[in-house]
């Protein structure tokens, strides 16, 4: 791949005790590298507004995270505090409960009260694919087609599994153009990274972006 | 000890993906055993509600968990969600990157909103102890205190460690009479509850609870 992948990395920094000192590291490797967006704590956003104020770098949050087992009317106002603030794309969890139940009008129902609160900007829900099997992975995207959601999501990082090119690949496969696909989780080198694009991600969700991109340089060769 | 441990604990099932029928069986355990209090999903509090009418089991949730990275204004009004929906305990993440900062007027304020959304209901205040060292801890401890919770919390159970004797030593110690000490994460089995409650803790937060009222049973001898 010689694109540089730079456009579809989400920056992410979700560790629960970041520091603003890490917070704005991210947001000059961001605007550095040229990232599609970075990902932060809710608590975080305005100030990232401010530091990339100008920049073409997105601001996304997360919502409901990484449990997903809030009432939809709280990720609701999670979600219009977040927009306000500046944040300019929202990642979600679904009610994981609701899918392990298979009630997937809920889902579909808490995805779309998420995106009326975010007012045009695109919805990134995360069905956490490591809990349950393809053919529940497969009715969990319809849910959040439904909903109304930009992309459905692989993984929080925070379960016990990340993105998988099997889990990318089937949700690629059901979403059928409908919607993106989102790879996170355990993302690390430039190798998974191009698996998981090959298999048809349109974002990476990685805390290893400047590594991968480090990687991706050098499998480039000399350059001049 | 020959006192029932049953009044110390509060029953918990916290799994993002835990259902119905799972939350109901805790309910009925929690009322067989005279556990202090259940600890569920937001998402349950309500269902839960219903469930424990007439008994004297407390019903606790969490606000800004697990990560804690929520805006006060947030948790604030999760936690007026949750007392609305029945919830008579709240346990709240402290803000960890302020803490992580040592910025404890930050975490003192954060408390503060969230004791005062929850309008006369205790609120245990989690320090996550696995994070820090035994002076920031100190530290810690005052600032909760100082916000006015009514218990310091050691662990969400979803960091990097759980609750240590060493730590409800120290918290104990700290707190000094002025609040409670609620000790969790990893405590599976009775002799670590027994030591926790030997420690001083108040409160042991576990999903074993069954199996330690067991132990604890066969541990008493032959009664009949």
């Amino acid at each position: 791949m010689n694109k540089s992948p730079a456009c579809f990395i989400d920056h992410t920094l979700l560790r629960p005790d970041s520091t603003h000192a890490e917070i704005d590291r991210l947001c000059e490797e961001a605007v550095e590298y040229s990232f599609a967006a970075i990902c932060v704590p809710p608590l975080y956003v305005e100030h990232c507004r401010r530091r990339l104020y100008g920049s073409n770098v997105a601001l996304s949050t997360v919502v409901g995270f990484p449990c997903g087992f809030e009432p939809s009317r709280i990720k609701a106002l999670q979600t219009a505090e977040a927009i306000g603030a500046g944040a300019g794309e929202i990642d979600m969890v679904i009610p994981l409960g609701a899918a392990r139940q298979d009630q997937m009008e809920v889902i579909a129902d808490d995805v779309r009260q998420v995106v009326a609160a975010a007012d045009g900007r695109p919805v990134k829900a995360i069905i956490e694919c490591c809990l349950f099997d393809d053919a529940h992975k497969r009715r969990l995207v319809e849910a959040v087609v439904k909903g109304g959601a930009a992309y459905v999501k692989t993984s929080t990082g925070f379960s016990s599994g990340g993105a998988t090119v099997a889990d990318v690949t089937l949700l690629v496969e059901v979403a059928a153009g409908r919607i993106k696909v989102k790879a996170a989780g355990g993302i690390r080198n430039w190798p998974d990274c191009a698996a998981l694009l090959e298999a048809g991600a349109q974002r990476i969700g990685t805390s290893a972006g400047v590594a991968i991109m480090q990687e991706w340089y050098r499998q480039l060769g000399p350059t001049e």
